[in-house]
């Protein structure tokens, strides 16, 4: 018995990591004011057929019938889902809103480094503000995500690109932007291309590759001074670059666009999004119009990428050893004072402490070995000295003795 | 576009009742000594075949055929999917393991009131000790994960019951036990049949109903005497009633079986477990025998509850506004400081506050509006007195002014 190919089983010490980057992704997400919603992991199927966001996403989907004969698929992804919900109760929220979730998703892709059928993901969506404030607050709340699990801007990058100055450059030099899609999809695949081929396509589109690399290197989109001014006075400007050969691969995206990258470039991208400011009028055949913003970030990359920083993978290291099972243990030297010992178990619990004690008789010098191993930091011995109390520091080996009043008080100042 | 039958939409408001719920599991659950583990949401249709609980729930499934043609099933339950993770890696890890999950299910089943196709639940399992001691540590967990929502024993009652005195029973009545899981199943529906029809069936199993009542009115577990002496000196006794006619659904039962009950009855069984010593080996085909007992709680009929009685509906309530979107909002009184004033957002939020701001330029009136609606305690003013701070208190509108030095060390001690 064993796992599908893809998926993943979180021992206690995966889903020590697991919980680790929620709780950051959570923290930080609420301190820009957002908060969490959830949807269903099973949706009808026509949501994604709908939305279609470019077709990959379609031909990957875990989907079937199901016993009442509705065709039904797990998410992919959560955009579908956060319009749906919001188109159905837009009016009973103030705009904007600032929402997140951290969801599980499923595609069935070919398992790979950085790819699993089965993924966690961080979703931030601003609804209903079209500004360049908003995108710089989303901009930011990426790039605070991301200190928050201490890189630095000499780790990770994040790269700024805008589809608008795409459309621009191409009405610019050719009247028109009736092949827009066409060539946005050979700007996505402009590095991974001979010239001889980009110069073919590129004609097709009435454009030249002079002309497109001397707009990579010196265009300058007209967002950028605005946006650039806002993320400097949050002093976060040095973790962000312009580079306009990302324009993203789904269609709905309709201006600024952005994706996460280690600065190693050993890894796929950490995170991405960008604005989408017709779908939810797309979606809900005109009915709810609202300017969107959104991003995701995924566990398993970042996961990567957390391991392959010094200072962050020291950060999880110190948080995990922190939410160690147990804080205190409570060590019966004598089996005919178990009741007392319970009691004492049950008023550090009642205090807030996390507390292990051994469930059947054994020797002190056994359960002093299970008190290092369950992580925990002081020992309290009950024994024939009842009611007095002996309290021994794990790493130190000291000990003293306490009266049972004043012991909740003294654990707790040892553990903080 | 709506959700499935039987599937929930997480608004905000509905999302933070559930992370109020899984955070106080949570928090209990570490309290205990207990580490989380998880698992994937599909697993091969196997391994519920396998185990075949009981029957119902195989014919609940949510399975079909995965684009590479196996047969997967989603999660009806978690106990399938731990023990296929212990037996596999069961000597990595000290003896007893104390594991629980929270997790989310999939059930077929006729959506009504306490029932949902998709539910969460919080499982706890500790595995590797069979003695009394870890039963009451079990039933102290139960307990106390009630208590920490703030119900008492006379809101809920923890149901206790042993299917080794039914089979000590039936051996003494009949001289044998062939007829044993025939005779529970007549025991289990005992509340819900006429006197006619039990008298019938029990007259199969060769015990009479008189015999019965009796045992049910008079009959004491062995397992009684140890067992509440443990939560007695926990102070946790008052919860605890024996009752023989609890004896679970589940096959795979063998000894102690509990459930826990509103005190008025008036909703579905909020929790219940029991032991299962014999599971592991089964599923391992002898491999790993270990035993084990554990337990289960849904967010369903919990959440009911809570809405039920006013002191944890108080208490939820106080989390939840504790837990509100915003801390502070930072009032942008004079645009030209809008610089100063994302750099004072950002300063807070580094700090770890909660913080909002007007992404659009908008009168000062509206500000403190949106404040309010925020749930922020306090506004930070930056006006024309730049660099002097104004603070203003949102409950009692008295204000301060402040240097930005002191800024963040005043808020949090407001905050707090």
């Amino acid at each position: 018995m064993q796992t599908l190919p893809g998926f993943r089983d979180f021992y206690p010490e995966d889903c020590a990591r697991r919980d680790y980057i929620t709780a950051v992704w959570r923290k930080v997400a609420r301190r820009y004011g957002f908060v969490e919603y959830d949807g269903p992991v099973l949706e009808g199927l026509d949501l994604y057929r709908k939305k279609n966001s470019g077709g990959e996403i379609l031909s990957q989907l875990f989907n079937f019938t199901d016993k009442g004969e509705r065709e039904v698929a797990l998410r992919p992804e959560m955009t579908p889902t956060l319009v749906r919900m919001v188109a159905a109760k837009e009016s009973h929220y103030k705009k904007p809103l600032k929402w997140f979730s951290i969801a599980s998703f499923f595609r069935y892709e070919k398992p790979q480094k950085g790819r699993s059928r089965e993924f966690l993901q961080l979703n931030c969506d601003l609804l209903g503000e079209g500004n360049q404030a908003a995108d710089a607050e989303m901009i930011a709340l990426m790039v605070d995500t991301l200190r928050a699990f201490g890189f630095t801007e000499k780790d990770v990058v994040l790269r700024l690109s805008d589809r608008n100055a795409w459309t621009e450059f191409l009405r610019e030099k050719t009247g028109g932007d009736a092949s827009l899609a066409e060539f946005l999809q050979i700007i996505d695949k402009l590095e991974r291309e001979s010239d001889e081929s980009l110069h073919e396509k590129l004609g097709t589109v009435g454009v030249t590759l002079p002309d497109v690399r001397d707009f990579i290197a010196n265009g300058k989109p007209s967002f950028l001074t605005a946006l650039m001014a806002d993320l400097e006075a949050r002093g976060l400007s040095a973790f962000v670059e312009v580079d306009l050969t990302i324009v993203r691969g789904l269609a709905y995206y309709t201006g600024l666009v952005f994706e996460v990258f280690d600065r190693s470039k050993k890894l796929r991208a950490v995170a991405g999004g960008g604005r989408y400011d017709r779908l939810l009028s797309d979606l809900s055949d005109g009915s709810v119009n609202l300017p969107a913003i959104g991003f995701g970030m995924g566990d398993v990359v970042l996961g990567s990428l957390i391991d392959q920083v010094p200072a962050a993978a020291e950060a999880m290291k110190a948080a995990l050893l922190l939410a160690s099972a147990s804080e205190v243990y409570v060590v019966i030297a004598d089996e005919a004072r178990r009741p007392e010992a319970l009691g004492i178990v049950q008023h550090l619990r009642n205090a807030g402490r996390r507390v292990d004690f051994p469930l059947v008789a054994s020797k002190v010098g056994k359960q002093f070995q299970n008190a290092e191993q369950s992580g925990a930091k002081v020992a309290v011995v009950i024994g024939n000295e009842w009611p007095v109390i002996k309290l021994k520091h794990l790493s130190t080996r000291t000990e003293e003795t306490i009266s049972l009043e004043a012991l909740a008080d003294r654990i707790t100042d040892l553990i903080k």
